[in-house]
């Protein structure tokens, strides 16, 4: 049994993460960190635990979480994440970090998206970035994986195979992506109140959502040249799922039959990628580690459409694959039916 | 023209009620208060009224408000309403008061369910509730109303006639409410947060809801003798409606057909209640300031389920009936299509 | 008064095109037709107009509906409005026919996009397109109006002063739009039911959709030069409301600001258009005849976003709307508070 | 591995139920019937599925079935399921069936309630009812079973230890029971239609709900002595999950800590029923195998919240708990991680 703890545990994104493991045969929770007084049971926070952990919240530093746990799943928010992973690392843990700090590369991106300025540089300049249907090479044994964005995921797997067989400009590509709510965090604010939400669509970030640098950042590196998006993210009056369509110009001829195998071909041996030839629901690939893409050809645009839970494949489903990977599991336990 | 100020102008009854009053042809709006810094326009803290009004969310005295206002509307929080009322009233304003502080007139009941002494306890103790089906003629031109609760108007309008006819036992009375999320306020909290509300039904402060003496007060005030109910309210993953199901006890013989005659008979001459005869839904009142009401007998007890748009008729709706009243304009100004 | 009929009264745009008439001034409701059987009451067919009218949904011909009634709303389905339009219009009715039916003016176009041969070609080739902020000139005293789409309206609003001033490349617009669920109609069918739509967003009918013709039709025709739009539309899960997120080719270098300024010019006597600064949502004019649009720069596009509700402003409002100009009204009467 | 045949695949029972079994150790798929024509893959009815199953729905004969499987899940409706289960029976096949043809013993009470003749008379006045935490013993081992209805399920949970104690009178027990729309099935109806449902909330079938004979059947068997409920169901807006708040009377003094204990002794080794302190939401057992129970005195009632996921622990979940008791696996397969 690996011993997990989870560092930031009172969120959506750890309450899927804890679900996850609690049926992973090789996962034993042993530590979960919030900042709550009294360090309540993990169960009062999230009360569908009832009965089923006896962890409690508490307010443990690196240091000490280090000293329970092999390896730590980061459900910090940015900022508080760099302050935690050197420690966690020179510790000897491994560590699959949730938080956007160490999926970019460049320094200056990250203190111009992010607003502040990193702390622990080298590390993100070399950070391996933790989707697995991309870079399972890199993933595989590492000490250190950092988990990607919800957004970018869907992004970057729909938009891959287009920019690496060059069937697509790599410039003026637009991604129209919408979300669920629980992207939006546990935190209680107005614009994700029930009453505001509910029955209610509208665009935010518009030109400067974070996820923008981290897509551009891992398409220029599959493509082998710098690509460009404009990327819209809008506020679906759900809970979990997104949703991108993508407009790309092709550089030549192609049908959507063609288009279609390749990515079929392309993504064969992925048993998280699923190519499908109807118009994929968020719906479908719900409370699942699955990516659903499809593609269409109309007035000489190619649309993609590529969906996914932004909480199991978009954030802690994805971080498991990564934890399998790192430990040598097969990459799908804990996140499907095992052959017999 | 008659001149209203609306204190507490950011919440969900506020906005409600605005959007009444611009449709009603003798009210203009001619302040709107909120502790917001900066005197941020209305149409930015409720951007649906963007280009409908020109007014700014002022954090203005009671005696400024009383400068401009001939009338108040209170939607402020318990508490802070008492603290505003009696200058208003001095300073020769009229005022509904949407909060609970001037519904109970038993000062001893108020300290007990909302845990503060109250500080106007010559006026509460004569309040005029302002339930208009039952107390029109106190409402009709009265200088101050205390605007009903929610949950109350819903049960004090289903139950009244069977109580008043002593058609049902006073006591044992159940009353099992379902409320939409509006009715818990536009301050951020986990509990009204989109991914905790929706998809899920529960029930809330069981055997405690401040509502319960309210009701009881009016009920035993009508029957003529002390009314006991219990009181159990549940959050709705909706955005605004409340539907009872109320469950009592018959003195006698009584057929389900005596039964919606005698409610149609009392509530003749009552614009906004509507008997019928199939099961309603909160939708069929939906932004409207009707309360729809049917009664059935099931095994030996009369059931009776009532329903109303918690923010109108449950709120904002009613204010505005009762500063109809007040005024001597016709009831349902504003309201309903007035006859040409 | 104006005696009016409704062809089709069972749906959710007869609803609340019924609610706007039943607060006109001028309007009287004289019939409504619907294929159920015995005549039931309208408020059987929609419980929220209990008390409120005493009309039948009859089964009444053409011939019947036009001895009772000055003007006629058509909500038929497409197909069955042009059977029933060329007798109403012989018998001198007034009619605003909201189906597709007579909005494209080419039979060709008509035929391929909606799978069938128009039977009235010539008065299709000639209808005015009811969209009051483009084609009030020809709206006004008219007899008979081809209501807009609602897709097409928001879309419609949305380019037309980027077109008209040639800000913007006719060809190669992307038009991203998202529609609540209402859009759908009210028959039974398996993807509108409740368990589908909840909790899931997809997109639909892409390539194929019917509104792109009516679409490109009309901004040709205002641009003055073929215009070609990509049209993605999506389903959300939410009742009412569209959101068109649209992507568009500056033709020269132009700011935010000057757009913004360029908009509200153009649409600065239009009392249902509002040109915001903000990102607006779907929830900020629901239930309202207001369309919101504002504009962005990103990566060197031009980012329009519009929306509106889709069954007032997309269908019965507009409708309303219409019939004001037809018949001399003001043009807001019934949707906005008239000046005292 | 056992050989499972799904009959009537196509709802939203059936789902839950294939997803299950795909993660059940000992479960194999042989067969999903449905009266699709040109047996469609199971993955084209439910999208979901897609890569997940090669199974088709097939319309094959009860004789068909049983030549494939060992053991048959009925998710037919009544009526159908009695017209299939003889046949599967004799030809040695094992039957949970889902449909409400075999819980109730007494033909004529299910003769008047569902309003047609039993056919299969001497099976049902025998069959075995599935709730494993009531009849276990008779479950272990059998060929046949009728699984319980959801509402059923919710109140005999909440209600079986008070009646068994003697603990509540067993007459004048209220059943306010909310249930998500999913209850409802997938056939395409008006009532269950996303508009429909969506921001609003009603009771429905009061007094005439099928599930009261079935709830008064098991309670008076447990209880020893007659048991009669007033039963009222209302449907929420959302798409799974049932709460049932029930009001008893205490037959003696009682205190909330005294029933809260009584209550965890009695489900002490039920792994699926969880006694909590707090108010429960639908949401904390949503796509799990858990009921959660709570109780409160109240105005001098006994007052129980019980909760439960109306497709999983209401019909799904139970039956496969019923399957593995069948066969001898544990209890909690499939739906609980197993002790390593």
């Amino acid at each position: 049994m690996t011993r997990i703890a989870i560092l930031g545990a009172s969120g959506y994104t750890a309450i899927e993460l804890i679900k996850i493991l609690l049926n992973h045969p090789h996962a034993e929770l042993v530590a979960a960190t919030s900042r709550q007084e009294g360090a309540p049971p993990l169960s009062s926070v999230h009360p569908s635990l009832y009965g089923r952990t006896n962890l409690r919240c508490e307010d443990l530093t690196p240091a000490e979480v280090a000293q329970r746990a092999d390896v730590v799943f980061g459900c910090l928010p940015h900022g508080a994440s760099m302050a935690a992973v050197p420690t966690l690392l020179e510790a000897g843990c491994r560590v699959v970090d949730l938080s956007a700090d160490y999926r970019l590369h460049d320094p200056d991106v990250y203190s111009e998206w992010y607003g502040l300025a990193h702390t622990d540089v080298e590390r993100m300049k070399t950070s391996i970035y933790g989707l697995p249907e991309l870079y399972a090479d890199q993933i595989r044994g590492a000490k250190f994986v950092a988990n990607p964005g919800c957004y970018t995921s869907t992004s970057i797997l729909a938009l891959t195979p287009l920019l690496v067989y060059k069937l697509a400009e790599p410039k003026g590509i637009i991604i129209d992506a919408k979300s669920g709510t629980s992207g939006a965090g546990r935190s209680p604010k107005l614009g994700t109140l029930y009453c505001e939400v509910n029955e209610s669509f509208s665009a935010y970030s518009v030109g400067k959502h974070r996820h923008t640098p981290e897509i551009e950042q891992v398409l220029s590196d599959r493509a082998g040249q710098p690509v460009e998006v404009l990327f819209t993210p809008h506020l679906v009056p759900m809970e979990r799922g997104i949703l991108a369509t993508i407009y790309a110009t092709p550089t030549g001829p192609v049908t959507e039959k063609e288009l279609l195998k390749i990515y079929r071909d392309f993504y064969a041996d992925k048993p998280f990628v699923r190519i499908v030839d109807h118009l994929p629901a968020t719906k479908d690939s719900a409370h699942t580690n699955f990516c659903d893409i499809t593609l269409r050809i109309v007035r000489g645009k190619i649309l993609i459409i590529a969906c996914l839970d932004n909480l199991i494949k978009g954030a802690s489903g994805v971080a498991v694959q990564n934890f399998n990977l790192m430990y040598g599991y097969p990459e799908t336990l804990g996140l499907l039916p095992q052959p017999a």
